[in-house]
């Protein structure tokens, strides 16, 4: 088991290590460093974060407040380093997609993956 | 960006030759070939799904559902072979879940972790 602990630690390292998540970071600290920036993206995240809550909860936001996050997030498209962060976002969660596959494929051929056409059971 | 994925196949590989996995494999075979556990712990299943289903739309299980849940459980916990496989899925996951705790370290540090008394914000 100590193996497996080792190899995570080493993927770990090496998705550090990668540019994808250097450039993710880089774009991060300009964010953070620019108040006007930061206070525009934390009030879409907190937006979207409460829509989210509404969802899990099986409640159907309103009108107003679906209009409001789509604004909150045509504005800050238009802030070229936060659309530039929130795409890299986009990049790396699609690498820890893709990794989380990768590390759960002895389980999926123990129980099956439903989306895959060779497990129809 | 390769030796992130170079590396995810590592650590599943690691993951798939580990004792754990393994062990876990094993009790799946035997509950497969024999036909009453397998009807028995698909039953218990299908009833722990059809709540977490409810739940996520955020109905109500009713009384008899919920007793319903416990007697199965207890059913399939007297189960040598179903209990062992339970046992084994839990190890099983406490690693995947530790696994990913220290895959997403990277993002932690950028993001913060809000269960982290570091990360008060
Ligand atoms: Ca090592
Ligand atoms: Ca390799």
């Amino acid at each position: 088991m100590s193996n497996v602990y080792d190899k995570a630690h080493e993927l770990s390292r090496s998705l550090r290590d990668s540019d994808e998540f250097q450039q993710l970071k880089n774009l991060h600290v300009q964010v953070e460093e620019d108040e006007v920036a930061k206070r525009m993206l934390d009030n879409f995240r907190n937006v979207q974060l409460e829509l989210q809550q509404k969802q899990m909860q099986g409640q159907q936001p309103t009108e107003e407040e679906i209009t409001q996050a789509q604004q909150q997030f045509e504005m800050v498209q238009q802030h070229e380093v936060i659309s530039l962060l929130m795409e890299q976002e986009q990049k790396v969660s699609t690498v820890i997609g893709d990794v989380n596959k990768i590390i759960t494929e002895p389980l999926e051929e123990l129980y099956g993956n439903p989306d895959d056409p060779e497990n129809v059971q």
